[in-house]
């Protein structure tokens, strides 16, 4: 039985203030704290690259995770701001760690519903391959992409990176996930020729509104249960208004829709495993995962307690 | 059961020939015929983009295979040289092919052992998700990234793009697969910082010729079968060279390991998709496929008939 067994993240210190930009973008309190619900954005420092902040977030699991190095038997890091198109940054991450010679690596090229895509098929190539320990890191720093004077898309994005350890001693196991895409819109975000991100932010919100809710119906019938079943729902951190809408339409409680990004921000395949972390030790056993975003793209799971950790 | 059903490919009618360039890199006929085994490399046109490569390639498997768009629930493109790094180029080639919405899209970044890597994860993905059809597309365009200039690198590696239909109608399934990376060489074979290919090429023929021969070694034994019972080794096309090199080390019959590139060149990962096309037919029971390169990265794996198409 191979699931999730524990996390660790790292979001870089340097911060920019939403406060401090509502002249320039002509934003006020209301826009900051209720719409998009992020007050600061994490920023990384000039000299670290992706594959350092995968770095940090592997030492903030291996902190606190039982486990070592040479039992990693794959890596993947999903990522659409990669150090480079060649090699893979997991080639380079696995360079860093020092990790052996037997470990599969690659890269899955994925925006926010990333980490739901990434961790499905993990987990299938380690059942399908008798694999043990592996680690699925998200880490797609947009500050590489985004143009600070781009309203759209300046006040939204943080950089940070997860490290989740999947193993064969799991807290959480994956159910059934439900995948979609609407490449025709994929236009909507996406980067531009000068390799900046151009985001219509009305056309995403609208997507995720539209198939998201319906998304996560369906993979509750899938994987059997109900939806008032269900104990927490992680959304993609996307704005606090895409989080609300969404919770809304679904009919949930709002105390079972965390909202944590105020502080730094949409942090793309990372917003999920951030959320997760603080679920690890605490009630909910059934917990419900929605990514969504780039592509456009989702991917939805149901996570199952099996232990306490 | 999930497994390889068919094989489509596109080559674009672009050639570059490196008797041309005898002068230029002061290299002579038995260099071209013997030592890299490439007369000529494929050139896309200026006007194709790594997902119109693909459509190429979907479009060639179309017209032999039988399915409908509608029926596929996956499609992985294998690259590191995508259209844009944001979106994934699954999603460009999904809207152009109007596939449907459920339908999960993904990149893979990976080089020279991306077809090998990617058949297990799709298929492992498809067989824990209960997915019936498929696309694995490779597509990765060197032309993107060689610099014309560069002996090392300009006379190998052709375009082009290899789609492979993976559904419960298979003709070839495949057994254990082995990984493996040495991220300490990744730079070995990797993009410099003006975005333009450099390869140490003597440094990843001793890497390959060390490793391969183990790694497919290790890989019969996982399958319990013997060197000896393989009837087929479809190694990645690298040069005439490598792949005489670790035939000779496994103490192989030439004549089970073809070399088919003479025309076209180095195709990264579509070079094994393009040899397998070529056995869906033939007499070949048991076929070893094996993947190496940018990573520096391998993976190994055995298909078995279970139908002839």
């Amino acid at each position: 039985m191979i699931g999730i067994e524990d996390i660790g993240y790292y979001i870089p210190a340097g911060r920019v203030s939403n406060y401090e930009r509502k002249v320039k973008f002509t934003i006020d309190d209301n826009f900051i704290e209720n719409k998009i619900g992020i007050r600061r954005i994490s920023v990384k420092g000039a000299e670290e690259d992706t594959s350092d902040l995968c770095v940090k977030a592997f030492e903030a699991l291996e902190a606190r995770a039982n486990f070592s190095r040479a039992e990693i038997e794959a890596l993947v890091v999903v990522t659409q701001n990669p150090d480079k198109n060649i090699p893979h940054t997991s080639a380079i991450v696995h360079d860093k760690l020092d990790l052996p010679e037997g470990c599969a690596c690659f890269d899955i090229s994925l925006g926010c519903s990333g980490f739901v895509y990434g961790l499905a098929t993990l987990e299938a190539l380690m059942s399908a391959n008798g694999m043990r320990k592996a680690i699925l890191l998200t880490a797609d720093p947009y500050s590489k992409v985004v143009n600070p004077d781009d309203k759209n898309t300046a006040l939204l994005f943080g950089d940070a990176a997860a490290a989740t350890l999947v193993s064969d001693n799991p807290v959480f196991v994956s159910g059934a996930t439900t995948f979609g895409t609407i490449g025709k819109d994929h236009a909507k975000l996406a980067v531009n020729d000068q390799g900046q991100l151009f985001m219509n932010g009305r056309a995403v919100f609208n997507f995720a509104a539209k198939y998201i809710p319906k998304d996560i119906r369906l993979m509750a019938q899938k994987n059997q249960v109900t939806i008032e079943q269900i104990d927490r729902f992680l959304l993609h951190q996307g704005s606090k208004i895409i989080v609300e809408t969404i919770a809304e339409k679904l009919g949930l409680d709002p105390g079972k829709v965390p909202f944590n990004v105020g502080d730094f921000g949409n942090t793309i395949g990372s917003s999920i495993p951030l959320l997760l972390q603080e679920e690890l030790a605490g009630s909910a056993n059934l917990i419900a995962i929605s990514g969504f975003g780039v592509g456009l793209s989702w991917a939805s799971s149901l996570l199952r307690r099996v232990q306490r950790p």
